[in-house]
């Protein structure tokens, strides 16, 4: 996935700024190994989505390999048009970018729903698949599949929030030793003519083709949609052109076209032992694992494997957490989201992203009960929207450049458009009541939120002036406002801070009317006397055992009293020594601050006083 | 219980004080009925407790009377010995107050600790006594006895946040009606020589003595110790001696000991019944239940018990939550809980208490699975406690006063102080693996907790300079410093008040190196100039992603410059106009706030600007 990555290098806030240097850009070959992780790794669950449909009827499983070959195709179309995109759209940007250019805001900001939607569901289906290729290894951690996922979930969240320095090259290692084990598996297996083992899948339940059904072109077409999750991540490079050494367009478009052939070729090359080897799918045992099994034997090799393909998975979900962050900054920065998401301030902010990924993505996890085929078709459903956005608005890119040649240009990606748009809504018809109806509404709604932001921002812009020059400031007369309670060094700070800050300062205490409080007032009015601190004390009574509402009506009386005046309340607080000694604070401050805001346009101060 | 009240009809924080009328006070009879409710309420459970300890031993029930009648005595002393408390502290306090005056602080504190824990565990105890008496009359509700429990405990809590005016008063006529229908029960008991029904008790498993354990001085004891959780709520006149009518010390006294004979007819009256009907205690029926069963038939009269004896346990259990904060206020005010317990402000510290009671009584509902008969030992050690703390401090006091026969009255109290202290002992060391050792640990570690803060606000009281006459306040010279990320009319509005607050006014900005923040400090200055505020705008550099830091440096920078100055930092932010609206805030205030205040000791202003 990482659809939106402009930066492969990019690094969670707060850490320093990429380098910039050309030294440190990708190559052709680099940039495959470093972009392609999400497109690889989609092979652990594309063709086991296809032998799940298709198994469902007798005969099914057939049609795994046409099947496969129609996705291969798609797949090319999408190559060559993200080829395309790449060199219409030199600086990176991805669906948001293309919608946003051609297709005008709104639809552009289904292509952001869409994509926030992929980077949850890819968290949840990438940790579901690793665990399932785990389980697939052990079979005794089956029925803990759930509390695995949850705890690989925990892992990569931890990491995250560590705030990792997260460079696309460290992701090179990982995503060739999988490459290189997967082609591994599919040249032995082509030597074979029979399964070598079968030990993974023996003694487990393999689901049953249900007789009845045939095999139709609605079965067909729900195989191709399930099996086109398998095409998540190809859009990964045209987002990071950018990242390529010069000339970026050219290496970014060989490396496109590289991972175009080498995903084709692993999909095609799985299909085809998939027929060969009569692969059934089997309840708790992924396809990738039989495979392996079929191809290499139950030994060092099929551990490989498993443990390459849960590595790339793991790594896939951490994806998101990198990428996830810069989407919702870009969309902060268009004032489509909360500020605090564009927030260039600390890691803080980073952080409730991170948390909120985690938490929504549990939620998926539990949801789907740690099974990866709930998911896929989900995660399918949002790549596809962006997919079509994609396609349709280099149509239109194409019209207007009318360039050499632009009629075949823009058909290919017409062609794509239709495509992807077709297996949008059939798999969104056939697993609705799965699930899919959770894409149905919560991309509208996301949509609906990302305008009522905008249109909040816009109004309060309105409001500030903002981009119009405002009033010159002047100064005003200045009353600083302090509540006491008792006389002491804090006392004493606060009414110096205050003086040097107004023109004019009262002290105001609150007094109650039972005589405990009473008795009290007095010794505080005498000893204000004898101290004689050249500030006058205010005593507002009080009926009811209030203490912010009497301050706050004082200080709206003073502000009616004197129009001119800018009223200030200053609260003096201690700052303690220890932590838990703010517990030992008794809110007073909190409580006439509360108020002071509630009912006052009056500035509030809060000095902190150290104890010495 | 209620044992510290000293106005019956406090009221919680934030109500009007009480109406301090003669006319309005308590004459003997109504002080008896608007106080007696604990004491009441605890005969639901009193002598269930003895029923359950001697059923496990052969022929041990035949001990009931003889136990009861030693717990009579028991509480003839504990009647006689509080008579003595009246006289001696007319002003009430109970054994906090006695153990203040006569023990020391360290020993008042364990009383008050005892206190706190009685407060908790009378909510626990009265909740599922009076869940018990309704899953008596209703045994289909007995399975879900815990759920029960949980609701009435947030009904009851719901009830107390909104504030209740909650008057003595209001307890006279379910008392009344509780006391009348128990009377009854006895006097028509009297006249039947065999149960009339046992409907209630058909069917229910009971409780099967242990044919090897004999009756011996052990259980005796351990029956005693666990009754006496019967004479909880005694001590609750001596506590409220004020609110009675002039002569107050009399009326008190008359009401003490006709709660005392009240109490001890029913304790008499309902163990009489029990040895005459053979009661067997069983499973899911309170021996409440059966008496009434057998005394007054399967009826409706059955039925007035039950719900008579619901509703006054559920009142019982709400009197802690008006007892505890009341409480927790004392301990606050003499400086042992954090002040925020005394703060006369407003209704949201009461919440707090509130809150907290029914967090800790939820967690023991749970820890007890709904059962009264593993809450009443807890709660028998803390009474206990407070008793005898109670009786020792008054054996001191007559040493002191060596009144008139002072050696008969400091007699009484010993042998009340000795009898309690020992059945202290004594159900610690039964009940030490069933739940008691969460009273050995809790108690001391309240005390502990109570020292802490004491010791903590003695330091900073010190430091504060509490009780001597400070320095009297100066001018000094004003700096303000406002953060400033672009301009509005908030910007123009924040320099017109940090000019009116300050001698010079610096704007600072943050500037990191990307180009993009590059370009955008660019147009700020340029603007800036444009608009010539009058207000120099200082740029701050910064390599990292920070924004409080920078700033916070540059504020201990002017403040090292100008060590004469006094350096304030003014934050402008926009005040919503809806509550969601918040969440467009980008938080840069919050960030620098934070950073300033931990970094500096620069007094920090909020200008929250309200848009137009």
């Amino acid at each position: 996935m990482s659809v939106v990555t402009t930066k492969p290098d990019a690094v969670p806030a707060g850490e320093e700024p990429p380098d910039t240097g050309e030294r440190h850009r990708l190559t052709s070959l680099t940039g495959l190994a470093a972009l392609s992780l999400d497109a690889m790794a989609s092979v652990a669950y594309g063709p086991e989505a296809i032998v799940l449909v298709l198994a469902a009827a007798a005969h099914g499983l057939g049609f795994t390999l046409p099947v496969t070959l129609a996705i291969a195709v798609l797949l090319a179309v999408l190559v060559a048009s993200y080829r395309q995109v790449i060199a219409a759209f030199p600086d990176g940007g991805g669906s948001y970018a293309v919608a946003k250019a051609h297709l005008g805001p709104r639809t552009s900001l289904v292509a952001a729903a869409s994509l926030v939607l992929d980077y949850v569901l890819n968290v949840a289906v990438a940790v579901t698949a690793g665990v399932a290729a785990l389980t697939s290894a052990f079979p005794a951690l089956y029925d803990d599949r759930l509390g695995l996922c949850l705890a690989v979930l925990v892992l990569i969240t931890a990491v995250n929030l560590r705030g990792i320095v997260e460079s696309a090259r460290a992701f090179i290692v990982p995503t060739a030793v999988f490459v290189g084990s997967i082609l591994a598996l599919i040249v032995v297996g082509l030597f074979r003519s029979e399964p070598v083992s079968t030990a993974t899948a023996a003694g487990h339940a393999s689901a049953l083709a249900d007789d009845a059904t045939t095999v139709g072109a609605l079965l067909l077409l729900k195989a191709f949609a399930s099996g086109c999750s398998a095409l998540t991540g190809v859009e990964a490079i045209a987002n990071a052109v950018p990242s390529f050494r010069v000339p970026r367009v050219k290496r970014a478009q060989r490396a496109e076209v590289a991972l175009g052939a080498v995903l084709g070729v692993m999909l095609i090359g799985l299909s085809v032992l998939i027929s060969r080897f009569h692969l059934q799918p089997v309840q708790g045992v992924t396809v990738l694992a039989q495979l392996a099994d079929a191809s290499l034997g139950h030994n060092w090799a099929f551990y490989v494997v498993q443990f390459a393909t849960m590595i790339l998975l793991a790594l896939s979900a951490n994806t998101s957490f990198g990428g996830l962050p810069v989407l919702l900054k870009l969309l902060a920065r268009d004032n489509y989201l909360p500020h605090v998401f564009a927030l260039k301030a600390d890691r803080q902010v980073h952080r409730h992203g991170v948390l909120a990924l985690y938490t929504v993505s549990c939620a998926l996890l539990v949801f789907s009960g740690g099974d990866t085929n709930t998911l896929v078709p989900l995660f399918a459903i949002g790549v596809f929207v962006g997919f079509t956005i994609a396609q349709t608005g280099m149509v239109l890119h194409w019209r207007l450049q009318r360039g050499p040649g632009w009629r075949g240009k823009a058909a290919l990606n017409g062609f794509g458009g239709l495509l992807t748009g077709v297996s949008a809504v059939v798999v969104t018809a056939t697993k609705f009541e799965e699930g899919a109806w959770l894409i149905v509404i919560t991309l509208p709604l996301l949509v609906v939120a990302f305008r009522t932001v905008h249109r909040a921002y816009a109004r309060i812009g309105e409001r500030l002036g903002l981009g119009r020059i405002p009033d010159v400031p002047h100064r005003d007369r200045s009353v600083v406002i302090v509540p006491v309670s008792s006389i002491s060094r804090l006392t004493s700070e606060a009414l110096t801070a205050a003086t040097s800050l107004g023109d004019e300062v009262r002290a105001v205490t609150v007094s109650h009317s039972d005589p405990e409080d009473r008795a009290a007032l007095y010794a505080l009015e005498l000893a204000w006397a004898e101290w004689d601190p050249g500030v006058p004390l205010v005593r507002l009574d009080c009926e009811r055992r209030s203490l912010g509402r009497p301050i706050a009506a004082y200080v709206r009386a003073v502000g009616a009293a004197e129009p001119g005046a800018r009223v200030t309340v200053l609260i003096p607080e201690t700052e303690p020594e220890r932590l838990w000694q703010r517990l030992l604070q008794n809110q007073r401050g909190a409580v006439v601050a509360h108020a002071v805001r509630r009912e006052t346009d009056a500035v509030i101060c809060r000095l902190r006083f150290r104890l010495p």
